[in-house]
């Protein structure tokens, strides 16, 4: 077998993918994975530190998140800075629907793997905070706006990857966004279908 | 030694305290917090499972903060309710400056510990939320207004153990939750003294 094998990543990405998904994480080798994507371990090694990396490797999602975030209009306030990286995250995960529900069902099942789900969160939350610092927003609102940017996304992807979802990732994460803004703004929660709302209770 | 010692659990934290400040948390063993507090290591064992449980263990600060939450007055709106949760925390911190000081120093110095802690305030946002649905709020509005509630805790807990700062908690969260409120109404970050909110860059 060649040294360079093409699109390796991805086979390994995929072979691991499928692998957690029917056998659990804890229970798959790095031999199995390699195996089932008919490549090397050492292969498997020189794309991924460990079995965890396949599914955090990236960072692909921060900084897609970060780039749009300051390259929004200069005159865009941060919450609204913060609404153009959501947009291009959701564009990102268009095509990838039953790709991220099984890699969350995975994460899921598994403590240390929720873990580090959170702490990649945290990372990118960090991550936007500087973007916002950097276009010139005080504290403590670059590190508000990141939160909310960052909770919006978590609400607005759990939303999209639930069993009874059928819309697209932007609108389901543009409707969090709207909701985060009506509830910080005093009103009750209403209904995600965008009924209107309902009175004080 | 009795079986039965006064304040044993208050002491070894204590103990456990000064040691992770004065030589860090990985160098640090249970015989000599045990030593330390004038106890044995079958009575630390027998209040904390492990090192890192004297840090957590209380689940002290979820448990006030969820009923506050849940005890607002039933007119208040999820953000109004999430206001009161962050002020009878505030209340429980008030007189804790110097301790939660020199903790948070021990877990920012430590990845595992920093793990630690945002496993517990994601359980935090997950346990508000959960009081918010038993309010009667729809979600996504409960978990925007959980996780939004978390993100003003955070954000005004940092900055009252920050090395520049003398205000109180209260104040710190309070300005916090404004100043959320502010960003998600569209406005640009403003300092945090107070002063007038300047115009779009």
């Amino acid at each position: 077998m060649g040294r360079w094998e093409p699109n390796a990543r991805g086979r390994l990405a995929e072979a691991a993918l499928q692998l957690y998904s029917e056998r659990g994480f804890e229970q798959t080798t790095v031999a199995e994975i390699a195996r089932r994507a008919g490549l090397t371990e050492r292969t498997f090694f020189r794309h991924y530190a460990d079995k965890r990396e396949v599914l955090f490797g990236s960072g692909e999602l921060q900084e897609l998140f970060v780039q749009a975030v300051a390259g929004a209009p200069e005159s865009a306030s941060p919450i609204d800075a913060m609404a153009v990286g959501l947009d291009a995250v959701c564009e990102m995960f268009a095509d990838r629907h039953a790709h991220a529900r099984k890699r969350q069902a995975v994460i899921t099942a598994n403590a240390e793997l929720r873990e580090r789900e959170l702490i990649k969160l945290a990372s990118v939350s960090a991550a936007l905070a500087d973007a916002l610092r950097r276009r010139g927003v005080a504290e403590p609102a670059a590190s508000l706006t990141a939160e909310a940017g960052v909770a919006v996304f978590k609400v607005g992807f759990e939303r999209w990857i639930g069993a009874a979802e059928g819309r697209p990732m932007t609108q389901l994460v543009r409707e969090s966004l709207a909701e985060l803004k009506a509830v910080t703004a005093g009103h009750q929660g209403a209904p995600a279908d965008g009924g209107s709302r309902g009175g004080d209770a």
